[in-house]
This record gives C-alpha cells, sequence and structure tokens, in this order.
C-alpha cells in the first residue's frame, strides 16, 4: 500500500541539518503533497531545491501549522521551543532534531521503532543526537546477547555537529595557522585546529554538559534501559563531518564475541569492519547510511568487557535520515 | 651535595624526544661531564646544540659504551633491542624510551620513584610511554583515596609520537586537502588529516595493539597494582603535539571529589584546571613540565565513578622530561 502524500513543512531548512533533510525526503521518494521549508528570520527568502523545483524559505513566525500534517525542526533548541508547541496545538506531528523538547520520544526505528504504535497523538518525536543514534543501532541488536551493566563513551564530534559557522571556522583556523598567520578565534573560544577541546557546550554544577546529558537520557529511552549507567566525554575533535565514538560495555556475563559480531555484521544499518581494518569518518562513514562498527574486541584481561568503534555521518545517519525513517513508520500509523 | 659530573650518552639523538632530551639535559643543568650523541648510520654525521657547542652525532654501531655510565635510548625499538644489551654489558645503566626491553623497571619518579634504591645494577629502567606516564602523574596522588577497580582510557595521540615523518604528513595532507588537491597518504595508510584513526599500529590476536598493551602493562607497574583492570583505546588524530586522555577510574566505594581535587592541587607535577574551564593540548599543555588535569567529575548518576581529561606534552613531560627526571633520581644512588 502507497501511503497518501502529505503537507509537510521544515523548520531550519537552511540549517546543515535542514538541508540534508530536503535531499533524504528526495532521495527516499517520502510521499511528499505539498513541503513548506521554514526558517528564523534572518534564514528566510533564499532558496532551496527539492524535486527539480525551487521552493523558498519563508518565515516561521508567520506560517499557519493548520496547513501541515508533519512538521520536522531542524532548527536550534530556541526557535523549536516557540514553534513546537504551536504546531502540536495544530494537530500536527512533530519529529524534532534540537533535542529542546521535554517529554517527548526519542526513536530510532532499529532500536525502538516498534513504540511508534504506542505514541499519543499527534505524536511528539525526538529525532536523538548522533551519539544516541549510532550507539542505540549498535547495541540494540546485541542487548539480548549481553547483560549490559555500564556503558562508557567517548564522543568525538565533528564541527558540523555545531553548524556551518563551525565548519568555516575549522576551515579559516586552519588556513590561518598553515600560512603563519596569527590565530583569532571566532566561533569556538579558542584554537580548534589540529587541536582537541574536551567540553562541548557549559558544563552543570556536576560537570556534566547538555550534550552529554542528552545522549544518556536518549540512550536509556532507546535501549529501554532507564536505570542504566552510562557515561559519556563528548570531545571536540578537527573534523569537519563524521562523529566517532569509542565504546566499552561492561556486561555481568562474560561476553561471547563470535555472538557479537554475527548480531552486528547481520544488522542492516550496520557495516562491520574485519579486524585487522578501521572504520575512520572520512573515508568510510561521510555519505553513507549505516553506522561504521570496527575494533570489536574484550577489554585487556576482561572477557566481561566488549569495547567497540563507532562512527557515522553525524549530520545524515545521525540526524537527517534518522527523522525521515521515523516519519516513514509514522506515516505507516497516521490515520 | 652536588652530583659528581657523568660521561653520558644519548641514542637516537636526532629524532623528535632526543632532540628534547639533550635540550632538557641542559636546560636542568643536569650533570653531564662528557656527552654523546648517538645514532644509526642513516642519521649519523649531522650536529646538534648542547650548552653552547656544535656536538657531532656518531654512529652507534662504533660506540664503545664502557666510556659512558648512563646511556638513554630514545631510538627506535629494534636499534634500542640491538645496543641497549651491549650497554648494560659494559656496565651502564639504560634508561630506554621506546618499550623495548622487557625486563626493565617502568619509573615515573612522582609515581614509583621510591622503586629506584631496589634496582639492580647496573639499572635498566623504562621511561613509559606518554600515557603511562600522564595517567600515573594523575593517579598516584589519587591511590589512597579510591578504591580503583577499573581504569578506562581513550588516549588520543598526537603524531608526533610517531616521529618527524608524521609530523610532515599532517602538515602536507592538510595543505593538500585546503588546496583542494589530490590526497596521497605516505606515512599512514590513510588521510589523517581532519580525521580520526582508531587504531596505532597492527592488533594482535586478541585485537589489542602494541601501544595499547605497552600503556596498561606500564600503568600497572607504575601504579603497583599488577591485575589492575585497564582498557584502553588508542587514537591517531590529527594534533602535531600534545597527547590527550579521557579517563574514567571505577572504584569500589563512592569518591570524594573534593579530596580529589585537593589532592590533584597539591600535586608538583599537575596544573589542575578549574571546572567551567577545561585544558588542551594547543595553548595549555605543550611545551610544558606539568599534566594538566581537568574535566574532573563523577560518572553520570554514578558516585563510584571518577572521570578525568589529561593532557600533557607527549615528546616533553611525556618522554624526554620524564628520562631526565628518572636520570636525577638514578643519579643520586649511583655509586
Amino acid at each position: 500500500m502507497t501511503p497518501t502524500a502529505l503537507d509537510i513543512a521544515v523548520v531550519g531548512a537552511t540549517g546543515t541539518v535542514g538541508e540534508s533533510l530536503v535531499q533524504i525526503l528526495e532521495e527516499l521518494a517520502f510521499p511528499v503533497a505539498t513541503l513548506h521549508l521554514l526558517a528564523s528570520m534572518e534564514s528566510a527568502g533564499s532558496s532551496v531545491m527539492f524535486a527539480g523545483k525551487k521552493l523558498k524559505v519563508r518565515e516561521v513566525d508567520s506560517f499557519d501549522f493548520a496547513q501541515v500534517k508533519l512538521v520536522f525542526f531542524a532548527a536550534g533548541p530556541a526557535v523549536t521551543r516557540s514553534f513546537a508547541p504551536k504546531a502540536s496545538a495544530a494537530g500536527c506531528a512533530v519529529i524534532d532534531l534540537s533535542g529542546a523538547l521535554d517529554g517527548a520520544t526519542a526513536l530510532v526505528p532499529e532500536a525502538n521503532g516498534k513504540r511508534i504504535t504506542e505514541l499519543p497523538q499527534p505524536a511528539l518525536i525526538t529525532s536523538p543526537s548522533a551519539g544516541a543514534v549510532a550507539l542505540a543501532v549498535a547495541l540494540a541488536p546485541l542487548k539480548g546477547l549481553l547483560d549490559i551493566e555500564r556503558v562508557q563513551v567517548n564522543a568525538c564530534l565533528a564541527v558540523s555537529e555545531q553548524g556551518r559557522e563551525a565548519v568555516s571556522e575549522l576551515a579559516r583556523q586552519t588556513a590561518e595557522l598553515l600560512n603563519a598567520r596569527p590565530l583569532e578565534p571566532r566561533f569556538f573560544d579558542r584554537q580548534v585546529a589540529f587541536n582537541l577541546l574536551p567540553q562541548v557546550g557549559t558544563p552543570d554544577e556536576q560537570g556534566h554538559t547538555a550534550v552529554e546529558r542528552r545522549l544518556v537520557g536518549e540512550l536509556r529511552q532507546l535501549l529501554d534501559l532507564p536505570q542504566l549507567k552510562i557515561s559519556v566525554t563528548c570531545i571536540q575533535v578537527p573534523v569537519f563531518f563524521g562523529d566517532s565514538f569509542s565504546v566499552a560495555v561492561q556486561s555481568r556475563r562474560p561476553v561471547d564475541l563470535a555472538a557479537v559480531n554475527a548480531a552486528l555484521d547481520a544488522a542492516d544499518s550496520i557495516e562491520l569492519v574485519e579486524p585487522g581494518d578501521y572504520p575512520t569518518p572520512v573515508g568510510d562513514a561521510v555519505g553513507q547510511d549505516v553506522v561504521y562498527v570496527g575494533r570489536v574486541r574484550h577489554g585487556v584481561d576482561e572477557d566481561q568487557q566488549l569495547n567497540l568503534w563507532l562512527t557515522t555521518d553525524n549530520v545524515r545517519k545521525g540526524a537527517a535520515l534518522n527523522a525521515v525513517q521515523t516519519a516513514q513508520l509514522l506515516i505507516k500509523h497516521m490515520a
């Protein structure tokens, strides 16, 4: 059965993720009737190509959400917090990519897709952070094989996580350094080129940042393990695109590596890289629709620990693609 | 009491670490009588400045180790394995920086300096890898405060860990990419600029690389906890100088953060960075003689876990300086 074409809006259509989202709607032949592209005042007015047509990006402030059934929020948290309640009130299903909406259900089809049938109407969904998507895709097939006690994550985040300005800033800083010109950081608070910034955002009283908290909360939801112990350190690395995650999973019983490899290999959204080789963001993950998994091994002298390296296209698989795949699942269940 | 000046040799004097070592011998006014600079055939013939004089680097093959009392091996593992036994047989104390010598005692003065009195003569010492130095410096003052069950380390290694060629390769790859020229990897097996390589060296049957195994073995020795569970993932990052370590320490009892901060703050070789701020390799650690420690916090909802971020100059504090500081300790106890 072909689903009926829907009227859809994308808020934040001019950002890195918003643009990728529009492109993926087209690539996957998502059943769109009319597509409304929206943005905040500063970004409205430009045009984005969709299905061979140039669509003008209009101001979100004056948009009547009653015109559409489904709204993607690929904007910043502030814009999302202002306009998502209006979209919900107008009866729209909302898929938010900013993580700004309390009470929204985090969804990754490969991990907890079955929850789609239980959602209140209209649906209020979070397409999780790239880290939560990658970890959920990799750990969901292993849930039955491991008795997970704790997950330890080091997230090496690409600058594109922070949008276009951050991408330009890494390029500009790198060029200035290579040309031996004095460096004046603008977007970041210091040199990010050839450097690592081990704190992304402002830490709270306990020392954790919002992106770290978000990953923990979302992963607990996605794996349906609300009490799971997860610790995360997010590090800003001088990489343009592609987030990577070094993961240690502590299990309460020995980990059967052969079974783990078989389960990872069997998963559609995972590309398992053989021992000896290893996946990297550039060259492997970027531009791809899967999560790359490599360096599958026990901890040193610890057969109750599983170590993994994950890398994924943070803009595509980690954000826009997961949102569209979630929407595909949603429209199967919409009235 | 001023120690008597010693005749000393440095093998591998032309490498990144060897050059830094010679410079630090001068800076710290180490009591050198005659300094012999040695290298393999390819590198011999060049000159290195020491105490205002140009010293010629000679071939290690024809050197008579009976001329000196102390030899630093800052060369590769193969050269070290060939010549260190000859130096020992000639009665020299050996301080190796390559990690190639079985049976050598790993020493970091701040962690296990008291072992210097127990060494067989002539002493055979390993100045550990930069990661083991940084972790030992940071964890030694905490040993009494924590009941350490497990240490989880993500090591983000600078290209200078692999010597000069690797440093040039990162610069060359970056320039080619910025100029949109096709990339031909030479030193590394693929693009390292704007990328992460989550495997440094060839993994063994269990999936661990030699640098990962080395860090585990050395840290167990340095902390005098031979059974300690340590898991390590070493990642090659596009940073020229400065290694960084994201560390999670699992304790068998709740971690008292105030006591941890006080102990770190009191340690001479540690620069503790206040909450809110954070230390980075470039801008903080590089060129400095201390280990920078920041992001001190509990795990998320886990008061038995301590999270830390360490960054250190891998060539200086992580290698050459530790070797010279170890030598300072050693000569106090030499006949």
